[in-house]
């Protein structure tokens, strides 16, 4: 397979999943695990498995099975070689607030939220672990400053739309949007959607067709 | 294919993303789509999307487009039809108070949260969104009075473990868990898990590999 060739969407969509699996092999004690025991945890078939394992080079040899931790250690600096580690907040309601106790350093040693943006004034000024809010008009300056290339959108519903524009003209180049909206940015941003009802909906489809 | 033949894991996983795409479709206007757009829209390729969509029967056969009024309509009758809209939220941070305020009548007309529970006295009693904190402690109680089947985990770090199995033993019979930990419960429990740190790792992979 070329150098070239790009990891396939399907695959990348797998990633974290398998990230998350490793770590916790890892801290449950265990060294080496095979596709049968990713594919019966995670609900993926081993053959699938065993392709996107393809993509990680060496790693990716099955042999007597994975070696977990140089697959977490592989997945870490992949994440960590991005070099993204300053994000932004907009929008601190109960979600975003969540959002800022969340402990980031879990995946990414660097990564922190270094400013979280309100448009109310009963808020701003507030501070929630530690970062201060500020209004949503200090948004381009923030960005800029900071370099900060990575967005969490947590305003509520059509607000968000009108927020990434201005996102993506101060130069963020992802965002992980919570809102209910379609965002209309270019494609040199990255957007990865939540969105809470289709998490509830797969549960009950799940559930019927146990 | 036989009637009997269950739905594969990996085609429910997609279930919910078609179901919020013929959705904004049919907000949109539009009456057909092909499954090349699909395709666009959800980075999911054409072919197993045919073979996702064979499952579902006539509404499934692709002539022309798929009809999305039809499937919109489809979808919604299979989650109204698992029959299940009691459901309680068990941690009321800013994680369950988000939730608590979300419109889950959007993908299920009659489904409501109808209790939330917590462990600490300064929030017992607290009405949020209608809703009263009740506490921990009145878990079985609840949930066998009003028989919920659905519940949302949305305490912090380990206690989720403890109260998934309260949940079991009390009759519920699918978890969202939003709590970081491995859920300990029968096969009987359906549980679907949602980790942030996850999605942010998702988003960073993408721009990685953008």
């Amino acid at each position: 397979m070329s150098k070239k060739r790009k990891i396939p969407n399907a695959t990348l969509n797998r990633l974290p999943l398998y990230f998350k699996y490793f770590k916790q092999s890892e801290s449950n004690g265990v060294d080496r695990v095979s596709s049968r025991e990713i594919s019966e945890a995670l609900d993926i078939d081993s053959a699938t498995i065993r392709r996107d394992f393809s993509y990680f080079g060496e790693l990716g040899r099955k042999g007597y099975g994975y070696n977990v931790r140089a697959l977490v250690k592989f997945f870490s600096e992949q994440v960590q070689g991005t070099g993204l580690k300053h994000v932004i907040l907009v929008g601190t309601g109960n979600l975003g607030s969540a959002l800022l106790n969340y402990k980031f350093t879990n995946i990414h040693d660097k990564m922190s939220i270094i400013a979280a943006f309100d448009n109310k004034d009963s808020i701003i000024g507030n501070v929630i672990n530690e970062v201060e809010v500020l209004h949503t008009d200090k948004l381009e300056e923030v960005i800029k400053d900071h370099h900060a290339e990575v967005a969490i959108l947590t305003v509520p519903g059509e607000a968000g739309v009108k927020i990434a524009e201005r996102l993506e003209a101060a130069g963020i180049k992802g965002i992980l949007n919570f809102t209910p909206e379609k965002l209309e940015v270019s494609k040199k941003v990255t957007v990865h959607n939540i969105d809470l009802g289709v998490e509830m909906q797969a549960l009950l489809f799940y559930m019927k067709h146990k």
